[in-house]
C-alpha cells in the first residue's frame, strides 16, 4: 500500500475489534459503497492485518450504507492507476489477489448482506466464507450488460457454488437476484429477517470466536482443498475483464447509465441489473 | 451428416431466427418427441450451424408436442446404424459428441421444459446451459430400470449439478422427478407457471441477445473451466451404455413396456419412470 | 477384525436380509448409538461382506434407538486401541478406510435418518449414497466446538455436496442442523414425514433391488468419478483430527460436557451442537 496516498484518503474499512478473536468490519465509501482503487489498496492492507492477527478467529463484514452492501466497481475511477498496480503475494493483480487471499485468511469470514452487492460487490461476498442475507439483499453480476467479463472470480466461484446452470443464468442474464432466489440457488447461505440479521450474525460470530482457532483454521484448510479453484484459474477471468471492460464500444452505454443516475443511491442503481437489460434492448 | 438420408427424412429441429442474435429451436419428432438416429444427424448439423453463426448469442430449445419435451431414445430405432456412426469433432461417438459440443457453443442455450424429458431428453437439457421448467415438466433418468447405464453424460453432469446424493437418487432410483423437486434439487434452474414460461424465457433470451456476444462467450468459457468435466470423462459412460443397453436379457422387459404403450402419448409413457419401477417388481 | 475381541462384544450392526438384493442394517450401540472402536471393527467386516455379496443391490441403514441415528464418536473409548489399528485396504486408518470403502460398495446405500447424526454419525451418513431424513433428524459437525478437526471426510464431502459457503457454516459454526435446513442445503436428499419415511425408504429400496445390479454398479462407478475426491484427499483430515482431538487443553471442556450428560439420551446430547456453543462462550 502506498501509505502517502492512503494518508490522503479516508479509510473505507472501519474495524471494530469486538474481542481479539472477533472483528467487525464496516465498509463505507460514498453513498452507494463503490469499490475503487483506494478500496483495493486498503483491502490489501486489511487482509494482511487479518492474516497476521494471531488470535483472530472470525471477521464479520457489513455495510454503513442502507440499501447498499457494496454497489460495484466505480466506473469513474482512474483506470491508469489500476493498470499500474503491482502484483500481490499470489502473483495476481491486487484486485484479484485480494479476493484470493481473503478466501484463505486463517479466520472465518462472514458477509452480512442487507443491501445491493453487484459486480465487484458480489465478487467480494463470494470471496468470504459465509453469506447471510436479509430480504433487502440483492445480488448480481451485471457485467455482461456493460460488455464486460467479470474479473474477480465470479465464474470460478459461482460455477462451484450454485452449479453450472444457475451460474450461467446469473452471469449471462446479468439480472438482479433478490435474497430469496439467491438462497434457493445457494448464492447466499440463508435469509434472515432484516430486523434479526445483526443479532443472528453476531451470535454466529460469537460462537465461532469462542472456539479454538487451531480447529477453525484446520477445518478451513481442508474445505479449501475440496472447494477452492487453483489460484491460477482466476487469472484468465481478470485478463478477460481488462480486455473487455475498457473497450471503446462500451463507453456510450456507460455514459447513458451515468446520465440516468448510475452510482447514485436513488436512480437506476436501485434496480441496476434489471434496468441494464431493459436499456440495452432500447439502445 | 449423410445429406442423401437427410433429404429423405423430415426435419426434427425447426429454427425460428427471431433475430441474428436470438434463435428459437422447436423439436418435433413423432407424438412423444423421441430421440432417434435422425435426431443425432440433424442435431450434429444444427450444432455446427450454431457454432458458426457469427452474431448468434442465445438459443432457446422448446417442444412442439404438448406433454413431451423430448421423451427418450427410440427403443425401436436402428441400432446397427447407430453403431456405424463415425466419431464427431471431439473424437466421441456423435450421440455424445453432440452433447459435449452443445455445452460449449459460443451462445447461451436455454431449455424451456413444459413436458417430459427423460433419458436422452434429460441428457439433452443437461447439456444446455440453463433449464427453465413449467409445473408440467417431468425429468428423469429411467435407464437403470431397463438394465442400462445412461450414455449421454448424465452421471458426469448430474453429479456436478445436484451433488452426489441427489444424483445417485435420480440415477439409481430411475424415478420421475416433477418440476418442483427438480428445482429443489437444482436439476432445473427454476419453475415458472406454465402460462408464463414462454414469456419469461423469451424475455430472458431477449436480454441476453441484447448483450455483447464477446462478453457472453468470454463468461461462458470461464464457467466451462469451472464446471465442465474433461471431454474424456464422458466416454466411459457411453461405453457402459453400449455394453448394457443392448443385452439380450433386457429385451423381454422392453417388449413388455412396448406392449403397454411405450413411445405412445397416453400409455405408460405418461409416468414412465414410476411405472418401470412397479413393473420391474411385478416382473 | 480381531475375531477374539469381536466374539466378546455384542454386534452393533444387525443385518436383515430382506432378499438377496436388499439388506436392511440396523445400528444399535448403547442408548444414543455411539461410534466406538468396536464399531470400526464391525463396520469393516460388514463392508467386506457387502462388497462380496454377489446379488446385493441396495442396503438401507437405520437406527434401533429413537432420537438417535448415530450420536457421534465415544469420548470415553480406548484411544490407544484406535491408535494401534492397522490400515485398511485403502492404506488409510480403518476409521477412514471404512467410510471411503462404504462410498464405493457395488450397491446403492441409503441412510434413513430419524434422529441425531452428528460428528462421526454425520460422517457415516455422508459416506452413504442417499440420505432420507424425517423431521426428527438433526445433523451436524460439532467437532470444532471441542477443539477438533473432523477426521472422517466431512470437509471433503460437505464441500462438494452443499458448496463452500454452507459447508463452512456447518463446519465452522458446529451447530445443529434440523432436517428442513439440511434439505435446503443439500446435506440430506429430502425430508419425509416421520410416520411415512420407513415406507418411503422401503419402496425406494425395493425399486432399486428390482433393477439389474450391472446397471446400478455401472452408474455408481461413473458418479464416483464425477463426485468422489481422490482417496488421498481424506488423509490430511484424519491426521488433523488426531493432532487436534486428543490435545490436553481440550480435556476440561470434554469433562464439563460429560458432567452435563454427554452420551446420555436426555442430557445435553439432545441439542449438543447448540449447547456446545453456549457452553464455550460461558467457559
Amino acid at each position: 500500500m502506498d501509505t502517502s496516498t492512503a494518508a490522503k484518503t479516508p479509510q473505507q474499512f472501519h474495524v471494530d475489534e469486538v474481542s481479539p478473536a472477533y472483528w467487525r468490519v464496516t465498509f463505507d465509501n460514498g453513498p452507494v459503497n463503490l469499490v475503487d482503487p483506494d478500496t483495493i489498496d486498503q483491502l490489501s492492507a486489511l487482509i494482511a492485518t487479518i492474516e497476521n492477527a494471531t488470535d483472530l478467529t472470525v471477521v464479520v463484514f457489513r455495510s454503513a450504507k442502507p440499501g447498499y452492501f457494496m454497489a460495484h466497481w466505480d466506473f469513474l475511477s482512474d483506470g491508469a492507476r489500476v493498470a499500474r498496480m503491482q502484483p500481490g503475494p499470489t502473483g495476481l493483480h491486487p484486485y484479484l489477489d485480494n479476493l484470493v487471499r481473503l478466501s484463505k485468511v486463517p479466520a472465518a469470514t462472514i458477509s452480512e448482506i442487507r443491501g445491493r452487492a453487484r459486480g465487484a460487490g458480489s465478487e467480494f461476498v463470494l470471496a468470504t466464507d459465509i453469506r447471510f442475507a436479509s430480504p433487502k439483499a440483492v445480488l448480481g453480476q451485471f457485467e455482461v450488460g456493460v460488455g464486460a467479463v467479470p474479473g474477480g472470480g465470479a465464474m470460478a466461484r459461482l460455477g462451484r457454488l450454485v452449479g453450472r446452470g444457475r451460474a450461467l443464468e446469473i452471469l449471462l442474464g446479468g439480472d438482479d437476484f433478490p435474497a430469496s432466489i439467491a438462497a434457493d440457488y445457494g448464492y447466499v447461505n440463508r435469509v434472515i429477517a432484516d430486523d434479526q440479521i445483526e443479532e443472528f450474525t453476531d451470535a454466529f460470530a460469537r460462537r465461532v470466536a469462542a472456539f479454538d482457532k487451531t480447529a477453525v483454521t484446520g477445518i478451513k484448510k481442508q474445505v479449501d482443498v475440496a472447494t477452492l479453484p487453483d489460484d491460477q484459474e482466476f487469472a484468465p477471468g481478470l485478463k478477460a475483464y481488462f480486455a473487455t471492460a475498457g473497450r471503446r464500444e462500451n463507453a456510450p452505454f456507460v455514459q447513458l447509465l451515468l446520465s440516468q443516475g448510475l452510482q447514485q443511491p436513488d436512480g437506476i442503481e436501485t434496480d441496476l441489473g434489471t434496468t441494464i437489460g431493459t436499456l440495452r434492448q432500447d439502445h
